[in-house]
C-alpha cells in the first residue's frame, strides 16, 4: 500500500518568502496550503493550488488560528463555535482558488499552535471536525491525540501524520523548534522505512516508540529540505 | 415580472455593531453578505448566512477591498490579477459558510469603493467578472458602467441596480455619504414605483433621468432603514 | 484627598462606533485611550486625544493583545519580551498623538484579556512593568492582584481600582459580561461612597468585600452610561 | 562636508526574514527603521532599534501605507488629515523603542507607494509635513519634488536622497523595480562619488543628469547589498 507525502506550502506572504515550494512539489503526493490566517495571502493560494494542480499533487486546506504576525505559533482562547466560524472560513477562501483551478479539496490540516490544541483540547478537535464534516475530507493529525479520538468518533476520517524531519521526546511527542535545522537526508529516509515497515521510531534519546502513519510529513523550511524531501520520497517508493 | 430587492448585510465586526439585518431581512430578496475584508468576521458571516437561509432571501457575495480600517472606501491601485485573486478569496470564503448551511451562492457584489471602481476601470470589471466566471451568477451593478460593458461582453450575467435610499447628480451618478441621512419611507417608494413603471428617475436637482434595474438596493445603516425597506417592499408587491 | 475617575475612551474603529465618550468625557478625570490593537485607529485616538485635552482629562495609554477581531478578549500565550514589546509599540503610538497636542502621558491600563492576565501572570505583569518602567507614570489595576504584587516590587506605582458599574463575586472579582446592562446610577454612586469611606463593597450575593482604590472606573458602553458618569461623579465631588 | 548614508531597515515580519540588517549596519550612518505597516512588528522593531544603537547609527521612522499584504507598495486614496494621522501614530509607536533604548529620533522617511505620492501629491507632502512639524527632524526625499518644495515652504528641514543602488531615467525618475538585481559595488560607488563631487549622474541611457545629496541611499535586500554598502561607504570616505 502507498504511503502518502504531505508538505506545508504556500506559506509565503507578500513579497515576503517562505519554503522552496517549487523545489518540493515534484517529490510529494500532498500540498497542505495555508489560508492566510499564518501566512498566504490571494496570490500565493493562488499560485500554489496551480503548481500542485500541475504536479498533480492533492491539496487540503492548512488553515491556523488568525494570527500572522505570529504565523499561527501564539496560542488563543477560543471557543468551539468560533473556532470552527474561523475554519470554515479558510477552507472556503482555499476552495474559491481549487473551484477556479478545477480541483477538488482533498484534505484539511490544522497549522501550528492549532495543530497542537486539536491534540490536546477536545472542544477544538470539535471545532476542527465540525468544519471537516461539511467537506467530508480527510484531517490530518498525530495518532494517539485528541485528534483520532474525536475525528473517529465522530465518523471523520482520519490520516496518520510520521514527521520524517522532526525527532520525537520519550513519550512519542513531537520535538517542535522554532527554526528547523539541517537533517541527513539518509537518516530521515531510514526513519521512514522503519517506520512503516515495522511501526516503530527511535526518539531523540534512542527509546523505540510505536508509530502508526498513513502520510509523511516534510517541511520545506529545512535548510535541505528538497534533498531530505528527495531521500523519504525514494524510500516511500521502495515500500 | 418581479423586481429583487437587494441590501448589504452582516457588516457588524466583532463586538462593533453595523446596521440592522434582523429587522431588514424579511422585506428584502437578496443578502449582499460582507467577506471579512472591509467588514464582518466569521462568526457574523455564519450568522448572517443563517439568518438569510431562515427568511429564505437569497444570498450574494459582497467583496471588498483589503481595507477594514476604512470600510473599503479607499480606493488603491491594485492591477487586475491581484484583483481577481483577492475577490476570489472572499467569495470562496463566503461559500465556506454556504456550504455549511446547504445554500448555494446567488450573485455577487462588489462593495465601495470596488465597485465605483469596477465602475470606471475595465480592468476592475475584468477582475470581478475573472471570479464572476468561476461561479456563473450574476453580478450586481450600475447600469450603463464599465460593470454592464465588461460583463456583458464576457457573457457574465449582469443586474442593474436602482438605489432606493440615495440620491442620484444630474448625471445619473449616485451621491454617497460618509453616514446616511433619514429618507421618507413614502418618497423612496414612490420612486422605485417611478423607475420601475417608467424607467424614471428625478435627480437631486428635479431633471429626469433614465433608469434600469433588475433589482432595487435599500441600505440597513440608514437611521430609519427598516422603515424604508417595509415601504419599497410593499411599493415592489404592488407592480 | 480627590480620587480620579476613569473610564476607557476611543475605541471605535473606522466607521464603528463605540461608547459615548463625548457625553462621558465632562465627568471623568481620567481616559484610557485604545491604541489600535482591540479597537481605535489613528483618527479616533487623534480626536480622542483632542476630546480629553480640551476636557482637561488626564491621558493614559490603554494597550492590548493584538486582538482587533476579538476586541482583546481572547487570551493569546505570549512571552514576557515579546508582550513588553507589543505594549512598547502602544504607548508609543499613543504618545505620537501626545505628542501633536502637546500633553503629557499620564498612566496605563492594560485592556481585556490582557487586564485579566496581568492580574493572573507574573511574565505578563513583569512586561506591563517594563514598558511602565520607561515612562515613569502608575498602572491601573486590581487591588491584591499580580498588578500590585509585580508594580510595587519593581518600584512601579500603582493605582487601584474600583468599578462602579461591575459586580463583584464572593471572592472580590469581577464578574464580567460580555455586554454591560443598565445600572441604576444612585446604586453605582452609593456604591463608590461606600467604598471610598468605608472600603468596603457589597458582593452581588450580599456579603461584605474589603475594597481600595485610587480611581474608580466607569464604562462608555453601559446603556445609561453617561447618567451612572455623572451620578458616580457627583457622589466623589461630595467626598 | 560629511554625506549620510542611509538604509531602509527592520523590514522583517514574525518569521519572515528581509534583508540583511546586521551586514548592513556597521557601513550607513542612519538607518530608515519600519514602524508596522509595510513591515516589521514590535519585535523586530526593538530589535533592529538596539541593533541601530549599538553601531551608532541614527535612527529614523520609515513610514508607509496601511498595507502589510502590499509591502506599502499599492497606492491609496486617503486625505491629508487621516494620512498625518497614520503617519503619527508610527512615528510614535517607533519612538516607544527609541525611549527604551535612550535613542533619539533622527529623521523621517516615507515609503515604497507613499514616498512616491509625497513626490507627486500636494497633499500627502503637507501630511508628511504636518508630523514632522511635531518632532523638528528631518525628512528624507528626492531633490526637485513636492518633497522639497512642501517641506521647505514650511520649514521642515529636506534632506536630499542619491539613489547608489537604483537607475535612474533620462527625466531624473527613479527606476523601482519589484525586486532588486545585483548591482557591481565598484559602480555603485563611481556613481556615489560622481554624484557627490560633480552634482551628476548618468541615466541608465547615459544621459548626464543633475544631482543634489545629503544623504546616499542604499538598499538591504539587493542580492550583494553589503559589498555595495561596504563601497559605497568606502567612497563617502573618500570625500
Amino acid at each position: 500500500m502507498r504511503v502518502d507525502m504531505n508538505c506545508d506550502m504556500g506559506e509565503s506572504f507578500g513579497l515576503y518568502k517562505m519554503g522552496d515550494d517549487e523545489g518540493m512539489m515534484p517529490y510529494i503526493t500532498q500540498a497542505n496550503i495555508a489560508c492566510g490566517f499564518h501566512g498566504s495571502d490571494p496570490n500565493h493560494m493562488r499560485n500554489t493550488v496551480e503548481l500542485a494542480r500541475k504536479n498533480n499533487v492533492k491539496i487540503g486546506a492548512h488553515f491556523s488560528l488568525p494570527d500572522l504576525a505570529g504565523f499561527g505559533r501564539r496560542e488563543m482562547k477560543i471557543g468551539r463555535e468560533e473556532m470552527a466560524n474561523i475554519i470554515l472560513y479558510q477552507i472556503g477562501a482555499l476552495k474559491g482558488f481549487l473551484d477556479a483551478s478545477g480541483v477538488a479539496l482533498s484534505h484539511l490540516k490544522p497549522h501550528g499552535a492549532l495543530y497542537g490544541m486539536a491534540a490536546r483540547m477536545e472542544h477544538i478537535a470539535d471545532a476542527v471536525a465540525d468544519a471537516a464534516e461539511v467537506y467530508g475530507v480527510p484531517v490530518l493529525g498525530l495518532a494517539g491525540t485528541q485528534h483520532e479520538k474525536v475525528y473517529k468518533e465522530r465518523g471523520i476520517p482520519f490520516l496518520a501524520e510520521f514527521y520524517a524531519d522532526l525527532e520525537y521526546d520519550d513519550n512519542g511527542n513531537l520535538i517542535i523548534t522554532r527554526s528547523h535545522s539541517e537533517v541527513d537526508p539518509g537518516y530521515a529516509a531510514s526513519r521512514v522505512l522503519e517506520a512503516m515497515r515495522n511501526g516503530k521510531v527511535d526518539s531523540v534519546n534512542g527509546k523505540s516508540l510505536p508509530v502508526r502513519a498513513g502520510t509523511v510529513c516534510v517541511h520545506s523550511d529545512t535548510p535541505n529540505a528538497v534533498d531530505i524531501a528527495k531521500a523519504v520520497s525514494e524510500a516511500i517508493n521502495q515500500l
